[in-house]
Order: C-alpha cells, then structure tokens, then sequence
C-alpha cells in the first residue's frame, strides 16, 4: 500500500530533503507540494537537483485537498506553523518539523519564543519527536514535533546518562558545532560564502539559544529535577552537520557502557569503540549518529562526542523514521542511504 | 537472484563510491573487498561512513576466490589494473576503472600512458564503457573499461553533435572545472585544503591531459576522420563535479534538437530548457548529468555545458550502469539516488 | 603631505578593501566615511576586521565637507554613482568604482545597462582606469573610472596581443572563473554558502555579460575595427580570484614575448615563464597578477591565462594605483603587500 | 640601520608567513633562506605567492654564514630545532617557530614529546615567547621560543583571570576550533581538500594535546600551585583562524574588567564589548587577537572567547613581534597589516 504524502512548506532546505529521501521510499507517494510564495512552480525549477523526479507542483496550501493526504509533513517556519497546522484537518497525521510544538508548556514557548503560543491544545497533543526516546508514543501519534537540530544531537549523547544518573547533572558543558545549512535558506549577510567560508565563530552565546528549552524540558522531566546545562553553539563553514562535544562528570568505562546499552540494536545511532572520536564526513548525507566516549586526562571527567547530519537525523530523516512509525511501515524505510564521501 | 561482487581497490574514493551505491542495489551483494596495502582491516577502519554496512573485510587480491565471483569491479591504479586483470580468470565479467582499457591502439596507449599495454589481447577485447553510447556492446561484454571522468563529461556534449555533423569539427574548444575528488586520494601538496580552498588553476594545459587519447579515439572514430580537439582541466576547490564548457560552431537550435533527440529517453542525462546553464550543486553526489545550450552572441557559436558527479557518472556509477547491462539487470538499479543538495 | 580621503560606499566589499589597502599607506589619511544605509555607525559595527583602525564614523554623503577633501573614492551601485558623482564638486578628484563611466559612448551605456545615461558629460571626460594602458592620461585626470573586474583581467592577456597584431581578432575565447566576493555583499541564494559551497556554474552564457561592454569598446578601439570575443564566466566556491583562460590563434614564442616585452618593469604584473599556468591562490590579497602564456598542441593555438585578486587588483587596489598617480604620489604606494597563503 | 635575518625551515607555512611579514618590515632584510630539503631553489618555485620579492634563494643550514646574521628564525620542526639550533653560534639571536624550547622542564618535555631533550642548556636559557607577558625578558633574551599556537590562544583568555586570581583554577574548559594551516604542510589523508572541506571533527581529545605540557608549566607558574586544564582542540574546514571557547566559573563583570585592564594598551589585543563573540573572519591574515566576554544564564559561569590568525599571531607574527623586541625596533613594526576580509 502506497501513503499518499503532502509536504508544506517544501521550498526551504527540509522540504527539499524530505523530497530527496522519500524518492526512494517503498511505500510513500508525494501527492502534493506546498508553497505559498512558490506555488505554480515545478520543482525543477525550485529545486533543480529534484528535476529527474516526477512531483506534482507547487501549490498554495489552501488548494491542497487533504482529504486524499494519508500524512502531512510540515517544514514551515515557525509560528506559521502552528496557525496552519490549526486550519487542517484535526485527524490528520503530522510531523511538523517547525519549533511550535516541541515545548509541552505554554510559558516556556512563550518565554523562549516571545509570543504566546497559538494553537495550545495542539500543543498539549503533541508528541516529542526524538525518535529513539519515544517511538511507542510517536506510533500512536496524530501530531509528532520533530526536535531541534541541536536539540537532537545533545540529547543523544546526554539522555541515557542522564537516566541512569551516571553524571553530575549540575556540571554540564555542550560545546557544539554546526554547518550552516542548519540556518535555513534565509539572506543573511552572514550566512553569505564570502562572509562564512573562511570565518567561524559562536552564537547565541551564554544560554540564549532557543533549543535550551528542550534542553530543559527533557533533561529535567528525564530526572525529575531541574537540569540546566550550558550550551554554545558554534556556525562552522561547512554545509551539513553538527559535531556536539559534551563535557561531563563520571566515570569513562560507566559512561560509555551506558550508551552502549542504550544504542544496541539501533538501527541508526552507533557508538564507537571506546577513545574515538567522530567526524562529521562519516555522517554526512545520511540518517546516522555517531558517538565517540573518551576519558579525560582528568579523573572523574569525561568528552563524550555525536556527529550527525543537521537537515537528516536532525530534521528531515528524523520526521521520516517518525512518520514510519506513525503510518506503521518499517522504521528504516528510504533511510538506509549511505553516508556521501568525499 | 543476488549476483555476488567482488571490488579490486575498495580503499580508494571510486571503490568506496561503489560500495556506497551497491549498498541499495536490490540484487547485488558484496562478496569480497580486495585491497592489498590495508588487507586485514575492516571497511569501517579505512572508510568509517560505510561502518553502517555488514561488509567483509578487506583482503589480499590473492585471498579472493573468484569462483565465487560473478562480476568484479577494478579500482586499482593504471598500469597496476592491466597486470591484476591479466591474472585474474579469463571468463570474469570484468568492470575496470582504470585507464588501462580505454584506448584500443597499443601505440595511442603507449604515447599517452608512457609504458607499453602488458596485456594487449585483453586491450582487443575491451569495450569502452560509456553506458549511453556502447549500450549493446557493454550488454555482451565480459570486460568493460570505465572511461576517464573528464573524458565523460566530454563526450556527452560532443559526441552527439559530431554523429549527426552539426558542428565544425577543428572549431571545438573544451574548457573543463573539475573538482579535487577526482584527483584520488594522492598525497599531493596541491591537494591539501590548505592550497587548494581558496585556489584554483589550469594543469596540464596545451593538450597534454591523457583524457585526450580517448576525445580523439572516439572522435576520430564517430567522424571517420581525425578530429583533435582543444582541451584544458582546471582544479576547482569543491569535492565533486565536473563542468565542461564547450565552445563548438553551428546553429544552436539544431545542436540544441541534436542533443534533446540523442539522449530522448536516456534515464540519466537531462537536457535542460534552451538557454539554461547546469550547475554542479544540482548533480552531487548522484549519476545524473546535466545539460545546457546557450546562443552566444556571435552568430554560428554556440555554449554547450554538461554537468556530472565525477564520482558517480564519471566513475562509480558508470561502472554500476554497466555492471547492471552485463549482468541483465535494469540498468537503473542502485543509481536512482537523487542528489544531496545543499 | 598626507592627502585627505572620502569613500563613499564604505560598507561594501571594495569599500572595506580600499580602506585595508589605505591603512598602510604612508601619505593618505581617510577624513570622510560615506555610506547612506549605515549612517552613524563606526566601521568597527559594520567591518569588526577594520576596528583597530582609527577612523571616522559612517555619514551620510550629504553630511560630507568635499572641501577638505583631496580624492574621493566612489565605491557606490551604478547607476547611484553617476547620480552622487554628478551633485559632488566638479572640481574634486574622484576614482570611481562602479560601471557608470566605463563606457564612454552613451549608446553602449544603455545598451548593456539599460537606463539612459544621467550624467552624459562626466562620461567624457572620464578616463577609463586599466592603470597599465592609461598611466598618463589617469595622471592628468579629475574623474577615473575603475575597470570591471573580469574586464581588467581579460584585457591584461589580450590588449597587447590585439596592440601587437600578433593574434586572429576573430578567434578569442575568454573562459572565466571568478571568486564569489565579486558578487558583492548583495543577499541572493545563489550566493549562500550552503548553495555555493560544493557547486559551480557558468552565467551570463552567450555574450550577456556586462563587461563585454568594456571588452568591445577597448578592444576595438586598439585594432580599429570591431573586435567581438567570446566570453562565457563561472562563479566558483572562493571568495577571492578570478582566473581567466584565454584560447587564441598565433604563435607561442611570439605571444610570450609580445606579453614579456609588454610588462617589462610593471610592477604589478609579472608573465611567469613559458608553459607554467598561474593560480589564484598566488595573488589572494594582493594587487599583483600573474599571466601564463602555453602553446597547445594543436599548431598554431595557444592558451593565455591571467589570475589576480577580484577585490584588489580587479577593483580596490586598481583605484589606489589610480589615486596615487592623480596625487602624483608613488604608484606602487601602499600597494605592495605580499598575498596571503595559505 | 637594517637588520639582516635569516630564516631556516623556508620552505614550510610558518617560513613563507615570516617572508610575507617581513618583506613590509622597515628595518629588515631577508640576507639567508634555510631550507635543506629545497636547498638550490628559488623562493618563487616554492612559494610562487613571494615570486615578486628580490629574496635570497633556499640554501642548506650548513652554507648559511651566520656572522653575518643579526637574527635568525628557526622555523624547522620540533626536534631538529634543538639540534640545529644548538650548533649554531651560541651568541646568535634566535627565535625558535618549533616546540622544543617551550617547556622548561627536561622530564615535562620528554613526558610530552617521547624524547629527552638534546639541548638543555639552551632549554634553561630560552625565554617562553608569548610576547604581552614575557615582553621584558625577551627583550634581553638571545633565545625566544615561540608558542604553540593552541596554547598562545587560550593563554590570551586566562592568564590574566588566573594571575587576578577571579576564575575557579579547577573548573576550566577550552573547546578550541582550528584551521588546517595549523597542521603545517604535511602530507596526511585527513588534511586532503576532499577529506576535509565538508569535515570537521576533535582531535588529540582527552588531554594528550601536547600543548598542554605550556598549559600546565604556565597556569601553575602564575597560580602558585597546579593547574590542569580540560582542552579539546577540533579542526576546522578553514585556511586560518584559532577560536577557543572557554568555560569558566567566576563573575562575568569581573572577568570583563580583569581582561579589560590586562590588555589595555596592547597593540594586538582587542576585548570586545560586553557579551560580543568574536570570529576568525575578523582577523584572518593579520596579527591581531579579539576577545569576548559573555555571562551564561547559569550565574557564576562565564563564557570567555579569543580568535586568532594561528600562522601570524599564533606564530610567524608572534615571532616578528618578539624579534622587534629583541633587536630594540618598534613592536609593531611589519605586523599593522589589517586582516583580510572577505
């Protein structure tokens, strides 16, 4: 059986990836395209890597009939997105890949977003995204929001130690790097080549950047208590991936058990042999998360490492895995495509 | 039925590229992975991006059992290529990437290549391995030699438009961007990042690239008479593509009619709307190549310019597209990836 | 005596490189900062590279006393420079960098700019700035016009040879490549370093390039007859460069020595010997250009190229050459920095 | 008066940056270029960006003669250094690029580089090179030896919180980002173009950098008592440019004003505005060192950020800087150049 799939939102970089990998899935047919500033365009001529496919074009959101939609991706902006996701129909499956419904409260949305959330029974619906952490829920799931890229990456290497209470939870420091696709297509200087690529440096320094909130809610619901880490994101020149390197307190051997046990038998997040670190070239392209665990010269403190792919495992691959699960097709499907190197 | 595969040279960028398409070939299976100076160690130590795969482990060429072997992929080195294939069984179907097999002439290999061909009946036997224009040969073949990536890119402008007499044959000026990937993974100061990211520059100008030995074997071949051509690579600071800008003389709307009706139907070459210019962005990473035709201002010149992923139809996905004819299989399988754009 | 310095359109690239370039120069003294947009805000904000620099705050052009000024820089977009140049003091030195005095017959203007020309009177009586061909009449003049970057590049390797006779006038290909930065700081997509990085194309294929302007007025003007190239640019993943290959019909050695003779004592040019192709990564940042000069082996054909720095020689640092003999100053002040490698 | 330099290890990236430096220098002039395994060739074959200097060409160390040399850059790798330098003329003012006279301490230098030390006399001698700190004793110094870039950089942000005594000494992390160039010009598969470009990845992780062995001999220097560090070095897809995040515990106003005072004054050194980041882009190409200061949201940490050019500031302009001490010139004398941007 063939699901018939609509993509909002499908000019910016997720909806281009999501097009990119659904071309190869066995089961999923992309019945419409939307984009309200591009509508009456084809792919090709948005997306002209996309032009060997066969893709309806582009229309505007309200022209798309979702009655004949089995499963709706939605790579709007944020704020958009949850007045749109309100308008469609409310037994509609989603996964909405925007900000507006990763935060469960709605003051902390408010707080970090600076409006106050439009769509708050939606909200209260909605189901966290990070796949691995909550397959069972997104299986069940009408609307799954898919995590921040940063978020994601984080929470890998920092969520199974935080639930076996492995590390010292008042001593966090998230060091994190990501390539510049993750800015989305939007004109900023400084997202321009002659501006990035020969230059880097940290953002939002100081606790200000917006994926702390998921920081926050999962870190503190997983204990039980208030966790607050410290977080610095880095604009690395380079188009795909995040290289996050965490900085904890524990012992080595626990730590890396830890993840070890936590990983086994996923299909898309590997931890590597004790002492290596990983590269975000090996990931590139793909659905996979690799993580490194090396001990510190210093006792009791630890560098534990993920690399994945931003606009994959961070986003678009990410809603893939989870509309799988919502649609009950195997997990793996359309996301098994190795990582491109060189 | 699953065909089982063997590739000569897996630790090299164009066995790692096969490998990277194999992975989603619906009936091939990797057999053996023959790589003498990292024998003993697995895929995952020499390519960690591949550590997603259930793969052997690399091995001497002399440890492979090619009874077991219904197609092999040679990835080695020229000159190394010719002896390895020599030795190997007369009645394996054979896929070299090497430059070993591509010029039919003893004397034309020898002048290009410096050493005399050690293996000149399997030279005769040999089809040149341009998927589009061999088709039949290649179905039928037991050795097929993989064409040189720029030599390629070349051809899929030219080779129409010198068919079907539509440009003058001593007016074909071929100017040529390639990325570095195509350069190997050679350890060459102008290969590191640190002087080659920010520069760019013309080599083996005047005519002495031995890509040339093949523009004049085919061309002089498809012309019945010799055509020698002005050809100029320059090193551009991207991983992969190759762009090749065509400067040829005759009317553009028929070079334009030309080329739209030779690669009618072809699965992976797209003749862009007249006027378009390809970029190599819309091609990465896949086995699709691009082409645009543009009027220049001067009556009876005319811009032809391809794009393609050096390692994918210039090399790796070529080789696959020829495996898949040899051993019956759709020609397409493994190779409908679309590309990784940004 | 220290000279005193306006730039108007300080908050551009060429702006910011004319104030690096000024910075070490021993007579120069930067009075006046213009740029309407950022009007009342230090270089530090709007170029933090430039802040440990001591200078004036941006001002609005209005705001600018041209009486204290000795030369006045015109790094604004074309069409607004013939607008402000026009209301400035007819009397004040000026080096413009835009398009608008390039050409100097109003017809061509239009033609390839497409907006009757609003100052037809300064386009007379300006002079066209390639330093090396117009050295005494830029001596003596009150409005320069700074060259188009590719333009300069393509005229360093075929004026002499047009001058000379010693080429086909009918046969010149000039196969560009530029780096990024001479797009200016404008916000496209096409100019994004997600977009740009690991991608490359031609543009303004088939004789639509602006510069051919330059190149059909210059070039015909010195073989009094029309002389028409082909001229086909790529934009390529740096940020600084431009690289242009040039294909003409002649002889080698007379070419080469055509050219050696030409730069003989230039300061800023130097023909590297026979055979030996130019990179751009030997320029970066700096006012020198190399010329490469290669005889193909098809009799009778030879290939000519020429890099050098966009930003600098192609723009910021041929305006200073241009100021500095207007001033009567050494023409070499402040020009002389070593290009920065790697 | 002019000094006559000479430079041994020519031919690497730290030799051509000191050519680049020096040829704006007043005072200065290259009299001998060392270079063993080039001995005989011109600068222009080897570094072509310097073929427009009037240089000396490459000799051996051996056909140099020193008495004819005021000061002499040792810019050779580490462990020849000590070599090399300990049979030249024990009067002979010397800076040494390499490491091998940056740790006080023989059994610290074994511990760090595998070796015992072949020159410790000279090693008691030797006067650490980080200028703002040690600007008295190199003045009187005969033998400087330069930092480690790495260690130059995070030593800008802690030092002075250190010897203020207002950081946590046992709560410091230093995430630090580099450049490739950093690597020097060696021939290895992870600083290919194609490898790295689209790569990034920590390296050294877990406390094995060598350039902790400086870390560790300063911080406890100035503290008085043990100091040990968390560093994690990453490398970069960029030419040049250090940035080094660090993670301290103390009040952010404090350590604004501590850093504030410590350099200010200082030629090269710039502590931004509070809670402004600093970017590589920003000091690319030159000898300038920008500092950040942000408060986290968690109270009593702070984040504090540096960025350098690790080939100028972080080497060959550190060594510019110390040898104007040392020959009684100007400190900033050749080190003005601003940075290159874009």
């Amino acid at each position: 059986m063939t699901h018939k799939i609509a993509i909002l939102g499908a000019s910016g970089y997720t909806g281009a990836e999501l097009v990119r990998l659904i071309a190869t899935h066995p089961s999923m047919e992309i019945a419409a395209l939307g984009a309200n500033s591009k509508a009456g365009q084809s792919m090709a001529e948005v997306f002209p890597h996309l032009r060997h496919l066969d893709l309806p074009d582009m229309v505007t959101i309200e022209q798309i009939d979702f009655s004949a939609i089995d499963l709706c991706f939605c790579a709007l902006p944020h704020k958009t997105s949850q007045e749109v996701i309100n308008a469609l129909p409310h037994d509609l499956k989603i996964v909405d890949l925007s900000a507006d419904f990763r935060l469960r409260d709605p003051a902390e949305y408010e707080k970090w977003y600076g409006n106050p959330h439009a769509a708050v029974e939606l909200q209260k619906e909605a189901v966290y995204g990070l796949t691995e952490f909550y397959r069972d829920e997104i299986a069940g799931a009408r609307l799954v929001a898919g995590t921040g890229c940063n978020a994601a990456t984080g929470q890998y290497i920092l969520r199974p130690l935080i639930s076996a209470g492995v590390i010292d939870l008042d001593e966090i420091v998230l060091d994190l790097k990501c390539a510049v696709s993750g800015a989305g297509r939007a004109l900023k200087e400084n997202l321009l080549h002659a501006e990035l690529s020969e230059g880097y440096h940290a953002y939002a320094v100081g606790g200000t950047h917006r994926h702390l909130g998921e920081f926050d809610q999962e870190f503190s619901a997983i204990a039980g208590r208030p966790v607050h880490i410290q977080f610095t994101p880095h604009l690395i020149p380079a188009n795909r991936g995040i290289l996050a390197t965490g900085y904890v307190r524990g012992e080595a051997q626990v730590i890396y058990d830890t993840l070890a046990a936590a990983y086994q038998g996923e299909p898309f997040i590997t931890v590597l042999p004790m002492g290596e670190a990983p590269s975000t070239r090996h990931i590139r392209g793909s659905n996979f998360c690799h993580i490194g665990v090396v001990a510190d010269r210093i006792p009791g403190r630890v560098i534990v490492i993920a690399a994945l792919d931003n606009l994959t495992k961070g986003s678009s691959g990410q809603a893939l895995q989870n509309a799988n699960l919502m649609l009950a097709e195997q997990e793996t499907a359309g996301l098994m495509l190795a990582p491109v190197f060189p």
